[in-house]
């Protein structure tokens, strides 16, 4: 990676805010235990560093996306660590399952059925669904696996909560107590249903295993509420120029912003190839030495534009950084100005970036 | 990479429609040159694959946004091509771009200085601001670098227009008229005015050389009329599971998809933190054996639902391959649907996709 010297734009990843986090939440669910999602590369902050953090602050499960995902994850945490992936085995990967010591989710009974022929002695997860209609049993094929059980070693059984960050939905009990049901079938095999919002559903949703991904990495699992999480990036653009603009002058594409008033305008070396969204365009802003800029005009593939007027020149000048994302305005609030959720603003992080791990604090 | 058989989704590229693009964008231009955009990793695609398939079609120059991106060209094309840099030299790189024979656009008078300082013999290009107060120099920055010339071998005076892909934008002329008022009193340069929809404005904004980005991989530079671009993507998703739902269930996130009859749902391998944007919730679909297929619910990290109901069950079964991007629903559509434009369909194509290249037909 070049220095960062003359990176156009730099993330900054606080490791030590992600184990935070993780033991945060390893203290609400307990006694229950704490396992950390780190599918689409650790939710865009990169998988390596983030998990092997997060197995050196003593996690030992894992959960990834894709088969891919989990031999990527494998080479980076070793053997010791479980992984499990929540798609499943696609025809023909059972052995490369095996070989990488994945424990798969399995989802429907076609799955299960391949995983008993090919590789039942090794461990398996089983999905039942109770209201996201997306993967898992349906309550039909659950009831037919325990009348006729398959000959898998189950190391989980699990649910998925659709409407988790929204604590008033019926859906949630609703959702808990055919999953209650489900695993009270199934009494010697370990469940989980709750991911990061589930976790604050209250205790009775903790069962035997929670499985927090957004919250690990800084998004409020409560929407609406304080946010107990730490930050977890800090996002920071370069300026590229700054100009002197008249009144009633347009600026960026389509003409889109027109100035009230004589101005300085700072170009910024960031875009939506960057993943920063195309719909932030006229929509929030970015922070220098403490002071709010607002984003002006359209994002541009590489370059956004910041209306600096109120900065004293000094302080707004070509190779300052403008803070996107920090402690002030973090993935909630830009996710809320994008109109989307702090999810995406996280795995839509680009790949330009100059990226900058903060070690986590030594152990005591 | 792993085979395509384990892969979730598929993304083919072909670099022949790229150059047949390129190729068409030469004879509208001609006798303009044609430089090829290849900045943000090509638009996403692939930035060596692409450059070097322009490269052997005759394409002579590139640009790039940054300096990171024109060391990386410049290894995977070679000495013998010509590559730009859009953002110019940060401070302190003026000798890593002479060391990588890159050529940097000078966007204010500060770049113009230090390069005249310590890289005048290597020829730099001049940006001009016209209208997009953005990068460039300001009319006022101009007269006063043509009344005292730095020491700089000039490859090209350019600017860029902010209105191109609205013929009736009465900027368009406005900014043709400042740039040949500017690019007069440099005659010896060559000058640059026309990207991809520039291209199609007319004869009158060709000037010595044009730089299509957009246009070589499919999207519309011309929005509302018809496409004269071949497209060059095809995105395909892996059906993971297919469910039977009963009328009055919801489907995923937020229970945000109320089935009104009795359906089939299937759920594929590809989610926002591939790029298939979450503003694509509820919106668009995709192609079963020719058929069109809804999107339902919200799209999820990892995985979206199709309605395919009116699908043939043994056509819409797990490991059957869902077309999202092709030629009969393209960049320019799901934008559409997404409330963005192409680019960004484009530039957030993940990293978990299989990426296959096609080959551009031999010459003959």
């Amino acid at each position: 990676m070049s220095p960062v010297s003359r990176a156009g734009a730099v993330l900054e990843i606080d490791l030590g805010a992600i184990v935070a986090n993780w033991r945060l939440l390893v203290q609400i669910a307990a006694p229950a235990e704490c396992a950390a999602v780190v599918k689409a590369n650790a939710y865009g902050l990169g998988v390596a560093p983030v998990a092997t953090a997060l197995a050196a602050a003593g996690c030992r499960l894992f959960f990834v996306a894709t088969l891919d995902e989990g031999i990527a994850l494998r080479r980076a945490l070793g053997a010791a660590a479980e992984i499990a992936v929540f798609n499943g085995p696609l025809p023909g990967t059972a052995a490369e399952f095996a070989a990488h010591a994945l424990v798969p989710v399995l989802n429907d009974p076609g799955q299960i059925a391949k995983w008993a022929e090919a590789a039942g002695p090794h461990p398996a997860m089983l999905h039942v669904d109770t209201g996201m209609a997306r993967l898992g049993l349906s309550a039909r094929e659950f009831a037919a696996l325990v009348e006729a059980p398959p000959r898998i070693r189950w190391r989980l059984v699990m649910s998925h909560l659709a409407c988790a960050d929204q604590p008033a939905a019926v859906l949630n009990a609703a959702q808990r107590a055919r999953f209650a049901a489900a695993a009270a079938r199934l009494p010697e095999i370990a469940a989980s249903l709750a991911a990061s919002s589930g976790i604050f559903l209250g205790p009775s949703y903790h069962l035997d295993l929670v499985r927090p991904g957004a919250a690990l990495y800084g998004v409020n699992p409560q929407p609406g509420c304080p946010n107990p999480m730490r930050q977890v990036v800090r996002l920071s653009a370069r300026i590229l120029q700054v100009r002197q603009i008249d009144r009633g002058e347009t600026v960026g594409y389509g003409a889109a912003h027109v100035m009230a008033a004589p101005g300085r305008v700072a170009t910024a070396a960031v875009g939506y190839a960057d993943g920063w969204l195309r719909s932030l365009s006229r929509r929030g802003g970015g922070t220098i030495a403490g002071t709010r800029v607002p984003l002006i005009g359209r994002v541009s593939m590489d370059l956004v534009t910041f209306d600096v007027s109120a900065i004293p020149e000094e302080l707004a000048r070509p190779g300052v950084m403008i803070e996107l994302l920090g402690t002030g305005y973090g993935v909630d609030d830009a996710a809320a100005d994008a109109g989307t959720i702090g999810y995406e603003i996280l795995t839509a992080l680009g790949a330009r970036y100059h990226r900058v791990y903060r070690p986590p604090d030594p152990p005591q």
